[in-house]
């Protein structure tokens, strides 16, 4: 059914989410978040129903999403601007897709390679499918924290070295 | 209810995607598209259920939504592709994502602005919702064409006019 992935994901991409996720809601929302052990997510559906999903360019390609339930984000959002928000509201997407870029933005600093990101999308909405790579897997973190679930899916690849060799 | 657009969007950016947009589907689908008059979308939901994202970089930022229904996105892949795909299948939204790719590709090269994209998400589910910038308006673009209509949602804007003055 699904086509098997020809290429593993360098765990340090991995490594640098997991670094970035709780550093940012730490930082940003003020929760210790708990990180679980790393799967690959063969689901084309992310895991629950509100996703950022932030673009990689450069020497780093394909996209990571952060997928929360509605509860959470909403959790998250109130935390993060101090106040209580619509799902429906433009800034509750503008905060969810913030704090994405923030996690995004900091794991990149970490990867220590030329990789760009591009402005997160957020997606609302039950049973949405985004589409990915199928050459390298999707590396899915569960993520649990005071406020909630949600899940760190991660399914990029390096395509040059360049900048990484010359550390 | 929603937020007033305290700017307007630069009409040479949508006839920019009224010509990439006949272009691409001409070149690459081999049908001629019937573009319809452009009106401010207010609806947080894309027009249709498959929804490809491109987001814009450097001198235009925001996102571009080519949101088709289920039946037209299936019959453009399987002109694209020479064969029929299951929308499940990674090269179903593969080939929405390229044309996608190739529609703001071309409409990039029209701005003569010195703006990037990224790699498109691609979106599947009824229902879906996906963020704006709420500063500017989203402009759609109605399409028509012999394998069924899609719509282009514009919601970008130019953030420098460095490279525009030189020409």
């Amino acid at each position: 059914m699904t086509e098997q992935a020809t290429e593993k994901i360098d765990a340090s991409l991995v490594k640098a989410f997991v670094y970035s996720t709780k550093n940012v809601l730490n930082t940003m929302v003020g929760v210790d978040v708990e990180l679980g052990k790393p799967s690959l997510r063969h689901d084309p559906q992310p895991s629950y129903n509100v996703s950022g999903i932030v673009g990689f360019t450069g020497d780093v390609v394909g996209n990571v999403v952060i997928s929360f339930t509605g509860e959470t984000a909403g959790n998250i959002v109130e935390s993060f601007c101090g106040e209580k928000m619509s799902p429906q509201s433009e800034d509750f997407s503008d905060a969810i897709g913030e704090l994405c870029n923030m996690i995004a933005g900091n794991a990149k600093k970490e990867f220590g390679l030329n990789a760009g990101i591009g402005i997160p999308s957020v997606v609302i909405g039950a049973g949405h499918m985004i589409a990915r790579m199928s050459d390298v897997p999707c590396v899915l973190i569960p993520c649990k924290c005071d406020v909630g679930n949600f899940a760190v899916e991660i399914n990029i690849k390096q395509v040059a070295c360049l900048t990484a060799e010359v550390k």
